[in-house]
């Protein structure tokens, strides 16, 4: 394997820490700046360190990434072992996925009363961004789209996602559950090693 | 071991950013709140991880705790196995020290001509803190004042200190040579796991 590129992650932070000291006021602008960062993030699968690449046989992983010190963004990898999927969930902040080994499909959900209502399903390839806003519905379920590989996506929130309050759903009633996704690692990388 | 209490390195680095935020025009008044906030940081031993308090068996070991996405402060713990010592250095940047676990002595020098002059030591128990400043000079060297355990200290630096460009010297000659520290390990603690 080349040597890591850890340069281009930290590229990424010191963009983002100087869009969020920039435009903490405009939801708007910050997203279209964060999307033009996760792109150049996520241009070349040559900067994330294995540690934070490892699947678990049974469960996706949420490795954290980096933390705004003032929690204004978090940077994730989700990392999918083979046919590996979320359930049905939502976000409470912005948030953009960026793909960046494999591919992944994100099933879109809608609330219709109590029940769940199916909508689009995007496939995910390398260097595609999803774009998830709460103010236009960002209920959804992720899952691998492969049986036979890992996959590796790139999210970015607008908060510490680890410890926002938000909500699972039962798919066949709609129920909601409270939901605390936690970090799979008590460690994120040096960004200056 | 009673439960890592990681809300105090939480606290730390959420109060040291917004300090950098507020007073960075001020080094003095931001060197006054660094002190505020390192002394309530190594006020209890409770709160650093095992992975960053690991002596090497031949090397003092410098562990990234932190560093500012901006690189305008990082914090690193400074772990002395028995009867370690560092050659005779510099720092380029303001620094406070504070002794955490275990004992340290900090063997201060001053330059005359090409020549080094021995000055204070000191010796810094749990609690303690020492300024350094290159405006006052800051050539010391520092060891573990035991020789049959371990010591740490908890540094913190205005600069992203392991990239810094420092000096190290030759105690008989005073000859300089040019010192870029690094970091033992490339990985961070999660603050937010
Ligand atoms: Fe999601
Ligand atoms: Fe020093
Ligand atoms: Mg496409």
């Amino acid at each position: 394997m080349a040597p890591q590129n850890l340069g281009r992650l930290r590229s990424f932070i010191i963009g983002m820490t100087g869009a969020v000291d920039r435009l903490a006021d405009d939801e708007e602008a910050l997203i279209d700046a964060a999307r033009g960062h996760l792109a150049a993030l996520i241009s070349e699968d040559d900067w994330l360190g294995d540690a934070f690449a490892k699947p678990h046989p049974k469960y996706y992983q949420q490795y954290l990434l980096h933390c705004d010190p003032l929690e204004r963004f978090s940077l994730v990898s989700f990392v999918w072992g083979p046919g590996q999927r979320t359930p049905i969930h939502d976000h409470g902040v912005w948030g953009l996925v960026g793909m960046l080994r494999g591919a992944e499909f994100s099933q879109a959900y809608s609330q219709r009363g109590q029940a769940l209502e199916k909508g689009e399903r995007r496939r995910l390839e390398p260097g595609d961004i999803e774009i998830l806003r709460p103010s236009l519905g960002d209920i959804h379920a992720v899952s691998n789209a492969y049986e036979d590989r890992v996959s590796i996506s790139i999210h970015l929130y607008g908060a510490n996602i680890g410890a926002v309050r938000r909500r699972v759903f039962d798919p066949q009633t709609g129920a909601e559950k409270p939901f605390v996704s936690g970090y799979a690692s008590n460690v994120v990388p040096n960004l200056w090693g």
